[in-house]
């Protein structure tokens, strides 16, 4: 029986990777599951829970591709890159007790499952663990790149905490945050696979370049989604952003044309955070307006098309171009 | 004009232990306050509330001593005892939000002046700088003895959140949460201290097992002065552990000899954690009936004097004298 066209999903350039990787996919997998293991039980719940809760695990998948894609062949890239999922995990675990949030890629987070208390000491305990992983890898360079990505992740955490409600955040600040919170983890992801595969430090700078435009756009595209997602579609809540009142660029750019009742408007919603169940559609209404949803969707394409650009460097090869495409779709998904 | 004696205080073998370090002490100074350094001003300002607020920073100190004892003549200790310090302090952070105290060394905890929010982040950004401070001492070895000691902490830090209120808290139990998540950063703080010197490993093993002794020796001293300290001489609430359900080794053996009529008081209190103005003297009564404390304090000495003898194979010297002296300080600051 053939399947009708329309229900053929187009496989994504992610899943590619998946098909390209083979082997290593199911090797990270047990990596991840045998070194989470700790003889404390409630650990083990809680981080088979989030764990299990799974994602697309887009930055470890980088780690393994490009130290393929650059001719790795021992299995030391594994550890790196179930190290840089269990940062991931653990920046994860504690943004849900940071933001109270109770969902988590459609699911109750494990801070509502489990509590706020134990979600920060298992957050901590991946992270140790983290560096254990890298430990064994006998690469300093390796611990140097993501320790220092560590640290400004929790920078960019800081500074995206401490401009929580503030409209006059500038496209420069939130360009700013993102790059350390979610970009740094991008960058640090791709380069330490360029690092295990020992190669030229023009091909190291040119996918940590990579990494660090993807993870811009990425972050955009989820800023967007938080206004224009559904649970369906991307598992998480969408309008978040807006109840806690983070300024993410969409709202930056509402705010750069605020008339003065619209100003009144995401001061009362954002900053004073009184908001009642029209305000999620109003709040639409305005960055439809003017039109920053598809603006900011823009910029993210612009980030994804540098990304790109940054490979050229890179050997011709379907890693290569796979990885390129991935640029694209981390935008893509959100349209 | 001379002092009369009772004015005169003798030194603490940690005061002994400042001068012996010279130097070294301002000099360790410098370089937290130099690392703690962050653009972002959030961080600063938490940073410094918490480093500032002191405390003896015993961990660190170990480290400087046990390096300069074996002939360390180098400056890379210092960056291995503020990396210490600032695990500790991260831990320190975590621990405010987990435990939900409102002071810490007799003033407001970070979390009571900054929010919990911020201290979770900054602790994620003090324990990521120090990883990137050991990765500048160039030493793999550092990074697995305290990347280890970091998982291990979170472990017994969830090990102790897991048994809150746990009658049923056996001694073994108790001396495993203790163990991991007081004693393995002291065995750690010490053991880096021997690594950076090369001593034989022998002298590793030996300045390890001081450390891990001193360390059960410290927390059980500290478990004791939470019922019989005052803000006064331990700058930490009195109190404390008996509000929040915390079962540490006095409550064991009261808990081994209770009556029925016992057992339901502490289940009241610690369990149910319904408690009025007068049931943290009647827990003292109840611990003071069965000698408790006095009883725990003699164990924490045997543990001071296991940590005097693993330091039996160093050579000989004013250092080494003063560290064993450090480990009966750490009980008799208690009594």
């Amino acid at each position: 029986m053939s399947k009708h066209p329309s229900t053929i999903k187009t496989a994504s350039p992610v899943d590619a990777l998946r098909t390209f990787l083979g082997d290593d996919i199911a090797a990270l997998n047990a990596e991840i599951l045998a070194r989470m293991e700790s003889p404390v039980p409630l650990i083990n719940q809680l981080a088979a829970y989030i764990i299990a809760a799974g994602g697309k695990r887009l930055r470890p998948l980088l780690t393994l591709a490009v130290a393929r894609a650059l001719g790795y062949e021992g299995t030391d890239h594994l550890k790196l890159a179930a190290s840089v999922e269990f940062i991931h995990t653990a920046t994860l675990l504690h943004d849900d007790v940071v933001d109270e949030s109770d969902q988590r890629r459609g699911q109750p987070s494990a801070n509502a499952m489990f509590g706020n208390q134990a979600s920060v000491l298992v957050g901590d305990f991946l992270f140790s663990r983290a560096f254990q992983l890298m430990v064994e890898t006998g690469s300093l360079e390796v611990l140097r790149i993501l320790s220092t990505a560590s640290a400004v992740i929790a920078e960019g955490e800081v500074m995206q905490l401490a401009s929580t409600g503030n409209l006059a955040l500038t496209r420069a600040t939130y360009f700013d945050v993102i790059g350390a919170k979610t970009a740094a983890l991008f960058a640090a992801a791709s380069e330490v696979g360029a690092v295990i595969a020992k190669a030229d430090p023009a091909i190291i700078a040119a996918v940590n370049a990579y990494g660090q435009s993807l993870g811009i756009a990425f972050q955009i595209a989820d800023d967007v989604l938080d206004y224009q997602g559904s649970l369906e579609t991307m598992g998480k809540n969408s309008g978040d952003d807006f109840r806690e009142g983070k300024i993410t660029l969409p709202v930056v750019m509402a705010l750069e044309n605020a008339s003065s009742e619209e100003r009144a408007f995401w001061e009362r919603s954002l900053v004073e955070l009184k908001q009642n169940d029209f305000d999620f559609s109003q709040a639409l209404n305005i960055l439809k307006k003017y039109n920053c949803l598809d603006a900011s969707l823009e910029i993210a394409r612009e980030h994804a098309l540098a990304a790109q650009r940054a490979l050229t460097v890179l050997p011709a090869s379907a890693w290569r171009d796979t990885l390129k495409e991935i640029a694209l779709f981390a935008v893509e998904r959100s349209t």
